[in-house]
Protein backbone atom coordinates (compact mmCIF):
# COMPACT_ATOMS: atom_id res chain seq x y z
CA UNK A 1 0.00 0.00 0.00
CA UNK A 2 2.57 2.46 0.79
CA UNK A 3 4.43 2.01 -2.75
CA UNK A 4 1.42 2.64 -4.16
CA UNK A 5 0.45 5.73 -2.35
CA UNK A 6 4.46 7.17 -3.02
CA UNK A 7 3.40 6.57 -6.86
CA UNK A 8 -0.15 8.45 -6.56
CA UNK A 9 1.85 10.96 -4.86
CA UNK A 10 4.88 11.21 -7.77
CA UNK A 11 1.57 10.77 -10.52
CA UNK A 12 -0.41 13.87 -8.93
CA UNK A 13 2.51 15.54 -8.80
CA UNK A 14 3.55 14.51 -12.92
CA UNK A 15 -0.39 15.51 -13.24
CA UNK A 16 0.28 19.58 -11.91
CA UNK A 17 3.30 19.63 -14.29
CA UNK A 18 1.05 18.52 -17.36
CA UNK A 19 -1.51 21.12 -15.89
CA UNK A 20 1.06 23.92 -16.36
CA UNK A 21 2.12 22.86 -20.16
CA UNK A 22 -1.70 22.68 -20.94
CA UNK A 23 -2.23 26.60 -18.95
CA UNK A 24 1.53 27.82 -20.45
CA UNK A 25 0.17 26.08 -24.12
CA UNK A 26 -3.23 28.64 -23.45
CA UNK A 27 -1.31 31.28 -22.49
CA UNK A 28 1.06 31.44 -25.83
CA UNK A 29 -2.08 30.39 -28.15
CA UNK A 30 -3.72 33.47 -26.01
CA UNK A 31 -1.61 36.27 -26.99
CA UNK A 32 -0.98 34.81 -30.23
CA UNK A 33 -4.86 34.88 -31.20
CA UNK A 34 -4.90 38.54 -29.61
CA UNK A 35 -1.51 40.13 -31.74
CA UNK A 36 -2.96 38.35 -35.11
CA UNK A 37 -6.39 39.12 -34.28
CA UNK A 38 -6.76 35.03 -34.79
CA UNK A 39 -10.54 33.79 -33.61
CA UNK A 40 -10.03 30.53 -34.40
CA UNK A 41 -6.96 30.51 -31.84
CA UNK A 42 -9.32 32.44 -29.35
CA UNK A 43 -11.75 29.93 -29.10
CA UNK A 44 -9.34 27.03 -29.63
CA UNK A 45 -8.46 28.42 -25.61
CA UNK A 46 -11.49 29.22 -24.67
CA UNK A 47 -12.64 25.78 -25.50
CA UNK A 48 -9.65 24.05 -23.77
CA UNK A 49 -10.26 25.60 -20.38
CA UNK A 50 -13.13 23.48 -19.55
CA UNK A 51 -10.44 21.09 -20.13
CA UNK A 52 -8.32 22.78 -17.48
CA UNK A 53 -10.87 22.83 -14.91
CA UNK A 54 -11.51 18.90 -15.40
CA UNK A 55 -8.20 18.28 -14.33
CA UNK A 56 -8.00 20.80 -11.36
CA UNK A 57 -11.16 18.96 -10.09
CA UNK A 58 -9.46 15.61 -10.19
CA UNK A 59 -6.10 16.66 -8.98
CA UNK A 60 -8.01 17.81 -6.10
CA UNK A 61 -10.43 14.79 -5.40
CA UNK A 62 -7.10 12.70 -5.85
CA UNK A 63 -5.67 14.52 -3.31
CA UNK A 64 -7.99 14.75 -1.08
CA UNK A 65 -8.89 10.91 -1.65
CA UNK A 66 -5.20 10.20 -0.79
CA UNK A 67 -5.58 12.91 2.86
CA UNK A 68 -8.54 10.61 3.80
CA UNK A 69 -6.85 7.04 3.25
CA UNK A 70 -3.49 7.53 3.52
CA UNK A 71 -3.60 9.95 6.45
CA UNK A 72 0.17 11.17 5.86
CA UNK A 73 2.48 13.75 8.13
CA UNK A 74 5.29 15.76 7.90
CA UNK A 75 6.46 16.58 4.23
CA UNK A 76 3.99 14.45 2.57
CA UNK A 77 1.22 15.71 4.29
CA UNK A 78 2.67 19.79 3.52
CA UNK A 79 3.40 18.15 -0.24
CA UNK A 80 -0.32 17.44 -0.39
CA UNK A 81 -1.80 20.52 0.78
CA UNK A 82 0.86 22.46 -1.60
CA UNK A 83 -1.15 20.34 -4.53
CA UNK A 84 -4.07 21.81 -3.60
CA UNK A 85 -2.90 24.92 -3.58
CA UNK A 86 -0.68 24.55 -6.57
CA UNK A 87 -3.88 23.35 -8.97
CA UNK A 88 -6.17 26.01 -7.46
CA UNK A 89 -3.48 28.97 -8.95
CA UNK A 90 -2.60 26.79 -11.96
CA UNK A 91 -6.46 26.88 -12.79
CA UNK A 92 -6.94 31.00 -12.36
CA UNK A 93 -4.07 30.83 -14.48
CA UNK A 94 -6.06 28.93 -16.97
CA UNK A 95 -8.83 31.29 -16.73
CA UNK A 96 -6.49 34.06 -17.24
CA UNK A 97 -5.16 33.44 -20.68
CA UNK A 98 -8.75 32.79 -21.13
CA UNK A 99 -9.97 36.20 -20.59
CA UNK A 100 -7.14 37.40 -23.12
CA UNK A 101 -9.00 35.28 -25.61
CA UNK A 102 -12.00 36.67 -25.30
CA UNK A 103 -10.72 40.07 -25.66
CA UNK A 104 -9.64 39.28 -28.90
CA UNK A 105 -12.42 37.26 -29.67
CA UNK A 106 -14.73 40.27 -28.89
CA UNK A 107 -12.72 42.75 -31.19
CA UNK A 108 -12.34 40.27 -33.99
CA UNK A 109 -11.83 41.33 -36.79
CA UNK A 110 -10.36 44.13 -35.70
CA UNK A 111 -6.76 43.66 -33.73
CA UNK A 112 -7.38 44.63 -29.71
CA UNK A 113 -4.32 45.86 -29.88
CA UNK A 114 -3.20 48.66 -31.45
CA UNK A 115 0.58 49.04 -32.77
CA UNK A 116 1.83 51.35 -30.31
CA UNK A 117 1.56 48.93 -27.94
CA UNK A 118 2.41 45.45 -29.47
CA UNK A 119 5.67 45.21 -28.39
CA UNK A 120 4.35 45.37 -24.94
CA UNK A 121 1.97 42.61 -25.41
CA UNK A 122 4.53 40.55 -27.44
CA UNK A 123 7.25 40.61 -24.73
CA UNK A 124 4.72 39.98 -21.69
CA UNK A 125 3.70 36.86 -24.21
CA UNK A 126 7.14 35.91 -24.14
CA UNK A 127 7.66 36.45 -20.02
CA UNK A 128 4.83 34.49 -19.63
CA UNK A 129 5.86 31.39 -21.56
CA UNK A 130 9.05 31.90 -19.29
CA UNK A 131 7.35 32.13 -16.51
CA UNK A 132 5.66 29.16 -17.09
CA UNK A 133 8.47 26.77 -18.11
CA UNK A 134 10.27 27.69 -14.95
CA UNK A 135 7.07 27.20 -12.76
CA UNK A 136 6.64 23.56 -14.77
CA UNK A 137 10.58 22.92 -12.99
CA UNK A 138 9.60 24.13 -10.01
CA UNK A 139 7.29 21.36 -9.71
CA UNK A 140 8.58 18.94 -11.43
CA UNK A 141 11.73 19.08 -9.21
CA UNK A 142 11.05 21.44 -6.26
CA UNK A 143 14.03 23.33 -8.14
CA UNK A 144 14.16 26.26 -5.49
CA UNK A 145 16.73 28.57 -7.84
CA UNK A 146 14.41 28.30 -10.63
CA UNK A 147 11.87 29.73 -8.35
CA UNK A 148 14.17 32.70 -7.54
CA UNK A 149 14.46 33.19 -11.06
CA UNK A 150 10.75 33.17 -11.64
CA UNK A 151 10.64 36.04 -9.15
CA UNK A 152 13.02 37.85 -11.21
CA UNK A 153 10.65 37.60 -14.05
CA UNK A 154 7.71 38.68 -12.52
CA UNK A 155 9.86 42.14 -11.71
CA UNK A 156 10.07 42.16 -15.78
CA UNK A 157 6.27 41.72 -16.01
CA UNK A 158 5.33 44.40 -13.57
CA UNK A 159 7.65 46.81 -15.75
CA UNK A 160 6.19 45.67 -18.73
CA UNK A 161 2.85 46.21 -16.54
CA UNK A 162 3.78 49.79 -16.17
CA UNK A 163 5.05 50.70 -19.60
CA UNK A 164 1.28 49.77 -20.68
CA UNK A 165 0.02 52.80 -18.35
CA UNK A 166 3.12 55.47 -19.67
CA UNK A 167 1.85 53.87 -23.88
CA UNK A 168 -2.13 54.62 -22.56
CA UNK A 169 -1.47 58.19 -20.81
CA UNK A 170 0.94 59.26 -23.34
CA UNK A 171 -0.20 62.72 -24.93
CA UNK A 172 -1.07 61.07 -28.03
CA UNK A 173 -3.17 57.83 -27.22
CA UNK A 174 -5.07 57.98 -30.63
CA UNK A 175 -7.29 54.97 -29.79
CA UNK A 176 -9.61 56.47 -27.14
CA UNK A 177 -11.26 54.89 -24.07
CA UNK A 178 -12.80 51.48 -25.38
CA UNK A 179 -9.25 50.46 -26.16
CA UNK A 180 -7.77 51.57 -23.07
CA UNK A 181 -10.17 49.87 -21.11
CA UNK A 182 -8.93 46.90 -23.46
CA UNK A 183 -5.46 47.65 -22.96
CA UNK A 184 -6.11 47.80 -18.81
CA UNK A 185 -7.39 45.01 -18.31
CA UNK A 186 -5.43 43.09 -21.11
CA UNK A 187 -2.50 44.48 -18.90
CA UNK A 188 -4.09 43.32 -15.38
CA UNK A 189 -4.13 39.82 -16.92
CA UNK A 190 -1.27 39.20 -17.93
CA UNK A 191 0.50 40.59 -14.59
CA UNK A 192 -1.95 38.37 -12.90
CA UNK A 193 -0.79 35.35 -14.30
CA UNK A 194 2.47 35.94 -13.46
CA UNK A 195 1.57 36.41 -9.50
CA UNK A 196 -0.22 32.92 -9.67
CA UNK A 197 3.20 31.62 -10.91
CA UNK A 198 5.08 33.14 -8.20
CA UNK A 199 2.50 31.99 -5.62
CA UNK A 200 3.21 28.74 -7.02
CA UNK A 201 6.71 29.07 -6.79
CA UNK A 202 7.04 30.30 -3.18
CA UNK A 203 4.57 27.19 -1.95
CA UNK A 204 7.10 24.81 -3.44
CA UNK A 205 10.08 26.65 -1.48
CA UNK A 206 8.36 26.98 1.67
CA UNK A 207 7.62 23.23 0.54
CA UNK A 208 11.22 22.46 0.18
CA UNK A 209 13.24 24.86 2.85
CA UNK A 210 10.37 25.14 5.75
CA UNK A 211 10.93 28.71 5.28
CA UNK A 212 7.80 30.69 4.54
CA UNK A 213 8.47 33.51 2.23
CA UNK A 214 7.30 36.54 2.83
CA UNK A 215 3.69 36.39 0.84
CA UNK A 216 2.57 33.47 -0.13
CA UNK A 217 -0.72 34.83 -1.88
CA UNK A 218 -0.25 36.57 -4.95
CA UNK A 219 -0.56 39.95 -3.88
CA UNK A 220 -1.44 42.20 -6.73
CA UNK B 1 -8.65 14.59 22.62
CA UNK B 2 -11.04 14.27 20.36
CA UNK B 3 -13.12 16.73 22.46
CA UNK B 4 -10.02 19.49 21.92
CA UNK B 5 -10.04 18.56 18.66
CA UNK B 6 -13.28 19.07 17.70
CA UNK B 7 -12.96 22.53 19.96
CA UNK B 8 -9.94 23.53 17.89
CA UNK B 9 -12.50 22.83 14.09
CA UNK B 10 -14.87 25.18 15.73
CA UNK B 11 -12.52 27.15 16.30
CA UNK B 12 -10.84 26.98 13.26
CA UNK B 13 -14.18 28.27 12.13
CA UNK B 14 -14.81 31.29 14.16
CA UNK B 15 -11.33 32.63 13.15
CA UNK B 16 -12.98 32.37 9.56
CA UNK B 17 -16.05 34.39 10.50
CA UNK B 18 -14.23 36.85 12.06
CA UNK B 19 -11.54 37.13 9.20
CA UNK B 20 -14.87 37.56 6.90
CA UNK B 21 -16.15 40.79 9.25
CA UNK B 22 -12.30 41.75 8.85
CA UNK B 23 -12.53 41.88 5.10
CA UNK B 24 -15.81 43.55 4.92
CA UNK B 25 -14.85 46.19 7.23
CA UNK B 26 -11.61 46.93 5.25
CA UNK B 27 -13.79 46.85 1.93
CA UNK B 28 -16.90 48.95 3.20
CA UNK B 29 -13.69 51.67 4.70
CA UNK B 30 -12.43 51.29 1.31
CA UNK B 31 -15.03 52.40 -0.44
CA UNK B 32 -15.76 54.89 2.07
CA UNK B 33 -12.20 56.36 1.68
CA UNK B 34 -12.81 56.22 -2.30
CA UNK B 35 -16.02 57.84 -2.56
CA UNK B 36 -14.97 60.67 -0.50
CA UNK B 37 -10.91 60.86 -1.08
CA UNK B 38 -10.65 60.20 2.47
CA UNK B 39 -6.68 59.17 2.88
CA UNK B 40 -6.83 58.74 6.50
CA UNK B 41 -9.05 55.98 5.84
CA UNK B 42 -7.37 54.66 2.31
CA UNK B 43 -4.27 54.67 4.87
CA UNK B 44 -6.12 52.48 7.32
CA UNK B 45 -7.17 49.84 5.38
CA UNK B 46 -3.97 49.59 3.55
CA UNK B 47 -2.13 49.34 7.09
CA UNK B 48 -4.82 46.89 8.07
CA UNK B 49 -4.27 44.18 5.20
CA UNK B 50 -1.50 42.64 6.83
CA UNK B 51 -3.64 41.58 10.05
CA UNK B 52 -5.74 39.52 7.61
CA UNK B 53 -2.54 38.46 6.09
CA UNK B 54 -1.15 37.03 9.65
CA UNK B 55 -4.43 35.94 10.20
CA UNK B 56 -4.64 33.59 6.91
CA UNK B 57 -1.21 32.49 8.09
CA UNK B 58 -2.33 31.20 11.13
CA UNK B 59 -5.53 29.59 10.10
CA UNK B 60 -3.38 27.72 7.11
CA UNK B 61 -0.81 26.31 10.20
CA UNK B 62 -3.99 25.46 12.26
CA UNK B 63 -5.84 23.33 9.40
CA UNK B 64 -2.37 21.74 8.89
CA UNK B 65 -1.51 21.00 12.20
CA UNK B 66 -4.99 19.39 12.85
CA UNK B 67 -4.34 17.30 9.60
CA UNK B 68 -1.37 16.27 11.17
CA UNK B 69 -2.03 15.63 14.29
CA UNK B 70 -5.93 14.18 14.29
CA UNK B 71 -5.84 12.71 10.93
CA UNK B 72 -9.58 13.13 10.24
CA UNK B 73 -11.82 11.51 7.74
CA UNK B 74 -14.79 12.48 6.25
CA UNK B 75 -16.88 15.40 6.50
CA UNK B 76 -14.04 16.69 9.38
CA UNK B 77 -11.64 16.48 6.80
CA UNK B 78 -13.70 17.88 4.09
CA UNK B 79 -14.27 20.83 6.23
CA UNK B 80 -10.25 21.62 7.14
CA UNK B 81 -9.69 21.26 3.06
CA UNK B 82 -12.73 23.88 2.76
CA UNK B 83 -11.22 26.38 5.78
CA UNK B 84 -7.74 25.99 3.65
CA UNK B 85 -9.34 27.14 0.55
CA UNK B 86 -11.59 29.40 2.01
CA UNK B 87 -8.79 31.55 4.14
CA UNK B 88 -7.23 31.79 0.54
CA UNK B 89 -10.41 33.43 -0.72
CA UNK B 90 -10.86 35.50 2.37
CA UNK B 91 -7.00 37.24 1.71
CA UNK B 92 -7.24 37.89 -1.58
CA UNK B 93 -10.78 39.51 -1.17
CA UNK B 94 -8.61 41.53 1.90
CA UNK B 95 -6.28 42.42 -1.13
CA UNK B 96 -9.01 43.75 -3.38
CA UNK B 97 -9.93 46.51 -0.42
CA UNK B 98 -6.29 47.49 0.02
CA UNK B 99 -6.35 47.82 -4.12
CA UNK B 100 -9.24 50.76 -3.75
CA UNK B 101 -7.84 52.12 -1.30
CA UNK B 102 -4.79 52.45 -3.25
CA UNK B 103 -5.93 53.92 -6.13
CA UNK B 104 -7.91 56.17 -3.33
CA UNK B 105 -4.62 57.12 -2.03
CA UNK B 106 -2.92 57.42 -5.35
CA UNK B 107 -5.12 60.45 -6.18
CA UNK B 108 -5.78 62.28 -3.35
CA UNK B 109 -6.84 65.04 -2.80
CA UNK B 110 -8.79 64.66 -5.75
CA UNK B 111 -11.50 62.00 -6.10
CA UNK B 112 -10.64 58.76 -7.96
CA UNK B 113 -14.19 58.87 -9.02
CA UNK B 114 -16.12 61.33 -10.86
CA UNK B 115 -19.66 62.24 -10.10
CA UNK B 116 -21.34 60.43 -13.22
CA UNK B 117 -19.91 56.92 -11.63
CA UNK B 118 -20.02 57.67 -8.13
CA UNK B 119 -23.92 56.14 -8.00
CA UNK B 120 -22.23 52.93 -9.20
CA UNK B 121 -19.54 52.70 -7.02
CA UNK B 122 -22.04 53.55 -3.97
CA UNK B 123 -24.09 50.59 -5.00
CA UNK B 124 -20.97 48.41 -5.50
CA UNK B 125 -20.14 49.16 -2.47
CA UNK B 126 -23.29 48.25 -0.39
CA UNK B 127 -23.28 45.03 -3.11
CA UNK B 128 -20.01 44.10 -1.67
CA UNK B 129 -21.09 44.27 2.19
CA UNK B 130 -24.34 42.71 1.80
CA UNK B 131 -22.45 39.83 0.39
CA UNK B 132 -19.57 39.82 2.88
CA UNK B 133 -22.33 39.76 5.09
CA UNK B 134 -23.65 36.48 3.65
CA UNK B 135 -20.59 34.92 3.38
CA UNK B 136 -20.16 35.33 7.28
CA UNK B 137 -23.55 33.59 7.53
CA UNK B 138 -22.56 31.31 5.25
CA UNK B 139 -19.20 29.91 7.24
CA UNK B 140 -21.28 30.06 10.67
CA UNK B 141 -23.72 28.30 10.17
CA UNK B 142 -23.14 26.39 6.54
CA UNK B 143 -26.25 28.23 5.58
CA UNK B 144 -27.16 26.90 2.00
CA UNK B 145 -29.88 29.55 1.42
CA UNK B 146 -27.75 32.33 2.25
CA UNK B 147 -25.44 30.41 -0.04
CA UNK B 148 -27.82 31.16 -2.99
CA UNK B 149 -28.65 34.87 -2.41
CA UNK B 150 -25.21 35.41 -1.97
CA UNK B 151 -25.25 34.14 -6.10
CA UNK B 152 -27.67 36.14 -6.89
CA UNK B 153 -25.76 39.35 -5.58
CA UNK B 154 -23.26 38.39 -7.31
CA UNK B 155 -25.00 38.71 -10.79
CA UNK B 156 -26.16 42.81 -9.67
CA UNK B 157 -22.43 43.10 -9.21
CA UNK B 158 -22.03 41.64 -13.02
CA UNK B 159 -24.48 44.19 -13.71
CA UNK B 160 -23.34 47.38 -12.43
CA UNK B 161 -19.75 46.25 -13.55
CA UNK B 162 -21.52 46.44 -17.23
CA UNK B 163 -22.71 49.71 -16.30
CA UNK B 164 -19.38 51.12 -15.87
CA UNK B 165 -18.64 50.19 -19.18
CA UNK B 166 -21.64 51.98 -20.65
CA UNK B 167 -20.57 54.82 -18.53
CA UNK B 168 -17.30 54.89 -20.12
CA UNK B 169 -18.15 54.39 -23.48
CA UNK B 170 -20.59 57.17 -23.43
CA UNK B 171 -19.93 60.23 -25.47
CA UNK B 172 -19.49 62.48 -23.11
CA UNK B 173 -17.18 60.94 -20.75
CA UNK B 174 -15.10 63.88 -19.98
CA UNK B 175 -12.35 62.63 -17.79
CA UNK B 176 -9.88 61.08 -20.12
CA UNK B 177 -7.94 58.13 -19.91
CA UNK B 178 -6.08 57.89 -16.88
CA UNK B 179 -9.88 58.34 -14.75
CA UNK B 180 -11.19 55.52 -17.29
CA UNK B 181 -7.88 53.37 -16.31
CA UNK B 182 -9.05 53.92 -12.72
CA UNK B 183 -12.27 53.23 -13.43
CA UNK B 184 -11.60 50.02 -15.04
CA UNK B 185 -8.97 48.39 -12.47
CA UNK B 186 -11.42 49.74 -9.55
CA UNK B 187 -14.58 47.82 -11.48
CA UNK B 188 -12.37 45.23 -12.04
CA UNK B 189 -11.95 45.16 -7.82
CA UNK B 190 -15.25 44.63 -6.82
CA UNK B 191 -16.23 41.93 -9.46
CA UNK B 192 -13.01 39.80 -8.07
CA UNK B 193 -14.39 40.57 -4.31
CA UNK B 194 -17.84 39.45 -5.91
CA UNK B 195 -16.30 36.41 -6.98
CA UNK B 196 -14.38 35.01 -4.08
CA UNK B 197 -17.57 35.28 -2.21
CA UNK B 198 -19.12 32.83 -4.37
CA UNK B 199 -16.13 30.96 -4.57
CA UNK B 200 -16.65 30.26 -0.64
CA UNK B 201 -19.90 29.65 -0.51
CA UNK B 202 -20.06 27.37 -3.48
CA UNK B 203 -17.32 25.75 -1.28
CA UNK B 204 -19.47 25.55 1.62
CA UNK B 205 -22.53 24.08 -0.55
CA UNK B 206 -19.87 21.41 -1.40
CA UNK B 207 -19.41 20.90 2.00
CA UNK B 208 -23.04 20.71 3.46
CA UNK B 209 -24.61 18.72 0.03
CA UNK B 210 -21.57 16.67 -1.49
CA UNK B 211 -22.50 18.52 -4.56
CA UNK B 212 -19.78 19.98 -6.44
CA UNK B 213 -21.47 22.97 -7.79
CA UNK B 214 -20.36 23.58 -11.53
CA UNK B 215 -17.62 26.29 -10.74
CA UNK B 216 -15.75 26.11 -7.46
CA UNK B 217 -13.69 28.46 -8.61
CA UNK B 218 -14.33 32.44 -9.34
CA UNK B 219 -14.24 31.94 -12.90
CA UNK B 220 -14.16 35.69 -13.91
Amino acid sequence: MRESYREELDDINHCLVELTNSVGSAMSTATTALLDADVALADLVIAGDAHIDAVRVSVDERCFTLLARQQPVATDLRAITTAMATVQDLERMGDLAQHIAKVARMRFPEPAVPQEVRPVFLEAGHVAESLVAKTGRVIAKRDVDAAMELEAEDDLMDKLHQQLFRELLSDDWPHGIESAIDITLLGRYYERFADHAVSVARRVVYLVTGERPIALAPSS
